[in-house]
């Protein structure tokens, strides 16, 4: 069929006390436990906080893609 | 009335193994099965998949705006 | 805990037709509306549309943050 | 008819001592002395002459956006 | 002579309820019923409106280059 | 003389819980207390905080120039 | 294994007197005259010139990725 | 008065067989020839054709910014 | 008060022999060294030197935010 | 002399099923084995796949540059 | 035909003691030697190196795009 | 040892009423004055203003980088 499935990109930021890979895991874990056909991300911009002279939390922006059904709502994604 | 509607924009990829056209049509007609009052989209980004010496899939991130009512419940969409 | 929360980013247009930064407070506090945890915006794009020789719509797209809850259904803001 | 109007876009820069919401107007309004069929507008860059300790020009880069009727010389926006 | 030719780059839009393609063809096509020595043009936005589940028009914002002669009044184009 | 003046551009964050504008007055304002030769901003950044349904810090980046004497300590500013 | 494969991405201008699609797909084709293993392509520039009142010239710049397999010299492509 | 002048900004592109310097002036020049109080410009892009190893024109677009009048007719510009 | 802090943004390049993640933990380690409330980061690069076919220094550029108190010269950040 | 060294930059993707530093390391060594006079990377594009709830690829794109030597055949990089 | 030439992009760093112009026109040179057809070059970056309080060298980062023609090996460039 | 030295980046705008070349060439000896250890720049805006037909002043802002030793206070520079 010409027409493929048609797929949707959630914005979400993960967050991480310890590294830039761990919030990067974290915001696709997060959305896994809701969501399905997890299909690929593209991190959009890596920032934090600090406290002191450390980086307390390590934020990354992250879009998360992936595959709705034909029947599916996708108002609720 | 100073402050006027709110929209929403959600981030789609249409897919379509025909052309890039097809590809940004097939995105905004799902998004109209589930989505009411859309009004305007925005293309992100043209790519694709290659098979030997063909794109096989082209794939298109449209933002597609809608209208969201002042009742209705935007975590929805 | 080395992970922390996760928060989601979804993209609204505010609309005012007396300012910007009216624009900019409609698009948050319709979000308030349904969103619970809001926690930061940022504007993407100021834009709007002309009546004779005056802006009748500023329109405002901003990005607006919230924490989402381990629980929640991520798919539904 | 397949093919619908075209539209030119003119790049101005409102200046005013007051606000950058004055500057966005007064642009719009300046074109609006010249150009018919003005339809929309695009802020594409926020700065500003200071002095002392204060802004005393806002300078605000407008894209506006008029619909050009077919017999008229485009050259001539 | 080592100064050369000099060039305008004019920013239009056009539109077409057909195609992507055919909204880039409608923008030059406008551009030369009165613009003499019409040379490239660059694709800058690709947007447009929807009505109910369809793009009812392709909108293509397109820099439409051409050279302007010695004697010619530039502030005409 | 060939050579004219050198700029230094610093980058602030002016914040204010009323406005845009207020929070780029006072990113100025506060250059101003110890930047001598202020000349120009430039607004890199748009954002803030939410308090439930309201933005409670407008937060704004704004790159601020200003001339640098010759025989001025550069690395003071 | 954790370490994957290695992609290339070269960048080609396709070219086309009919349409943008053209273009695309004829800058894919003629990278599989000689390259092997094409996986994906990205659209990064449309643009063109122009005969009279019409594009003669289509062009399009696109990345086209492929995998290079390990004793593969990675230089000639 | 609270609201200043206003400014346009037009898109040239420059021509030059010897430099990027000497495009810049070009393109600036021409616009001294037909525009009246021109203010400042900005590169916008640098690039060129080629002739076997040489560049034989350095292109260079600019946006050239003038004040507009207050009677002055601002689609003639 | 309706006026918040200011902050200033400095922007620093990070380097490690090991790691991107160490790269920034290394430049805001050194921010703290001097800086006294230090508030966010933000990346903006990330590169690095090779040699021979191992990257030896990881070199990652961010900006460092904090708040400048009242009292404080400016121009020492 | 005045005219120093030429560097070729090309574009990889490096994959790793553990973390964006080894798909980096993973881009950098997979080049050196083919390459001379490797000199620097930059990282350009963070993206991946997900299988399930966990990526399962991280894909980092990777500019690598590296010194042409003279008589060295250029189209063979 | 339909379908016309398709160009291939290379992208080099030339380097220069004494300007940036010199740089472009190094990188455009060194292409010369080993490549045949060349047609354009696009600068996109220029930076360079400090010695005490001066340049040593000038860098620029430029596109550089020439005809492929049909029965040679893309990969070779 | 692992983490490497940090360098600070400061921006600044040289100015010349003669050539883009000599406006970089101004902020680098500028910075050269009373920063040690300049080590690299970046060329990130090229404009200027113009008397009459003629460019009087070009400004180039410029990044340009420096070590920072380590007892070093960086809020100096």
């Amino acid at each position: 069929m010409a027409i493929g499935s048609t797929y949707k990109v959630v914005e979400l930021v993960g967050s991480s006390s310890e590294s830039v890979q761990q919030a990067i895991d974290g915001a696709i874990a997060r959305a896994g436990q809701t969501i399905r056909n997890l299909d690929w991300f593209e991190v959009r911009e890596i920032r934090g906080t600090i406290d002191g002279d450390k980086a307390n939390w390590y934020q990354v922006k992250v879009g998360v893609g992936f595959r709705v059904d034909s029947g599916e709502d996708i108002t609720e994604d």
